[in-house]
């Protein structure tokens, strides 16, 4: 039993693009040995639930294509950034600008029709990341009272049809350095969207792990909420991450399944 | 005589957008008042030097913007990043990655065709900062065995068209992050960009001023090269910029002709 499982584990978060599918141009490829892997969690008891910070599709279209691939999961086991930004809208009664993709655009679409922008919504908006809409985003900051910038996830790149591409936190960073502005994460690596689904499956930080291949939203996201964070050399993990300078995931795995085997080998002995 | 010129001013430096004339998606126009100023600079035996960031047009055809606007200038009194930069590809025979403007793709492109990129060049692309081209640079400096990222200056945004707009700092810093490198800036505020312009004067940093709309590039750059930094209230200025929680120009003016008015009544009297 490995090191980092000497204290129980009690609850799993799964991160899903790269985790559970490889990302690609028409409806990406399972990740082998992931779909048993998630099925023996089930069967064992151990309870997981998803997080992620995919926001070019809605949450019932990334369900459909998870069930396709042969998971079984309900909706309210998947924790996404947008339902959870548009709590948080409605709550403080904002008005968001969008920049984000055009197939989450309506369920974002929150607020007086009219009213001007008292936020700014960043999401993986892809190639509605153009210099006009990132111009606009920018304008509609600098006119703010007081600026606020929301950005779903804060990720720097990922892996989609076999080869990387820039994510929100990128343009996130280049809309701070132009406003002076700092932004609000809604999905992770914020604290709060990993607390909702500890909370929700009941288990403290201490008592769960995080498994995904992003070194710094996954791996030490999760630690800094004091989760553990296992890393995976799917998606978007190359050999060139590790060392990490700053970074020491409590375990790098091949894939999922080696993940849960480890898990469930430890469960029960401790 | 303010308080700033106690000390000779014996050489000052120009920036040209927002001080000489104000962008705009014809022409533009000239400020009130600025080519008087220039005239005077000359007739009085002031050195002076342009020193831009501008990277959206040739050198050539800035230049012949200018003397329309009825500029009397010389195309060595005018400093721009694009000569720099191309020094410095052939300097060190770097192939570069180019993303900059359509108009000055041509001058930039030097080393040897087919050979791999050994750094990525970022200018003012306006609406070649598109995902695709931004992604293509990405990639580019992620299989450099040393990536080098050069940008042709560092600033945040400008005023075109009687709006502001994002410049090349913002999507330098994209890349910064998205990359994990610090991007070497030619151009201003790099000390090395004004030194040469100082030295082409034959005058110390101690006795130059900057003169220029960016309370960045213009004020602080020259600031911490050693020179003073004047700011104008033409250009991207906004009252919302004063204070400024970390500099403090030293001087505010509402124009060139107001800044060239007190270096010229100094003149002599110390």
């Amino acid at each position: 039993m490995g090191e980092w499982l000497r204290s129980p584990i009690r609850g799993v978060l799964l991160d899903i693009t790269g985790v559970l599918y490889e990302s690609s141009a028409d409806h990406g490829t399972v990740i082998p040995g992931s779909v048993k892997a998630v099925n023996r969690l089930r069967e064992s008891g151990m309870p997981f639930r998803l997080v992620t910070n995919e926001t070019t599709t809605p949450t019932t279209v990334l369900l459909d294509k998870l069930r396709r691939f042969g998971y079984q999961l309900e909706e309210r086991e998947l924790f996404s950034p947008i339902p959870a930004v548009v709590k948080l809208l409605q709550q403080e009664q904002l008005v968001p600008h969008l920049l984000v993709h055009p197939k989450v655009e309506g369920e974002l679409r929150v607020g007086e029709k009219g009213s001007p922008a008292s936020c700014v919504v960043l999401g993986d908006a892809e190639d509605n990341f153009s210099y006009a809409n990132l111009n606009s985003a920018f304008r509609a900051l600098m006119v703010m009272p007081c600026p606020r910038l929301i950005t779903l996830g804060y990720g720097r790149y990922y892996k989609h049809n076999q080869q990387l591409q820039l994510d929100v936190g990128v343009y996130a960073k280049a809309l701070e350095f132009a406003c002076g502005v700092e932004s609000e994460v809604v999905g992770k690596p914020s604290p709060a969207f990993f607390n909702q689904a500890l909370a929700d499956m009941g288990v403290q930080a201490e008592e769960a792990v995080m498994v995904g291949d992003d070194i710094s939203s996954d791996v030490e996201g999760a630690q800094k909420c004091g989760m553990r964070g296992v890393l995976v050399r799917t998606g978007k993990f190359t050999s060139s991450l590790l060392p990490h300078p700053t970074i020491t995931p409590d375990c790098v795995v091949d894939n999922l399944a080696e993940a849960v085997d480890q898990i469930l080998a430890a469960k029960g002995k401790n």
